[in-house]
């Protein structure tokens, strides 16, 4: 079964990494972007095969080791 | 207008960052992981207001910033 989870970083905490990207943007002459937010997918292909037990295993992955649970929310998707 | 480019690898380009993440999660106990492959989103705020143009403008961005074009694929979707 396939699983998608997205990361993005919670509403209001900073994004370095975003901000660099839009100045790098800015840099190389597109304008008009006001802002970047960075986030990461993972894309997981796992032995279970119920969608249910899937979503409540990658959900533990998640608050384990997958997103910082403090800074990050996360989403899965189920691919199947 | 919010775009959003989902970055990944492309098939069959190794994925270290993705198979270290599939040996953490076997070593905390998750079984059955058989791959995991990770990627990078970025959600764009433009002052572009035409579709089209912004698609045009996000992909010109991918090309010369946000993709590796060697290794990575990317898809824009506008949200309008």
């Amino acid at each position: 079964m396939k699983a998608r989870v997205h990361v993005s970083l919670k509403s209001g905490v900073l994004d370095p990494q975003g901000a660099a990207v839009a100045h790098a943007l800015g840099t190389l002459g597109f304008e008009g972007v006001r802002s970047v937010r960075q986030g990461k997918v993972l894309d997981l292909d796992l032995d279970e095969t119920d969608p249910e037990a899937a979503r409540a295993q990658v959900d533990a992955m998640c608050r384990q080791l997958l997103a910082n649970t403090v800074v990050e929310t996360w989403r899965v998707e189920i691919l199947g």
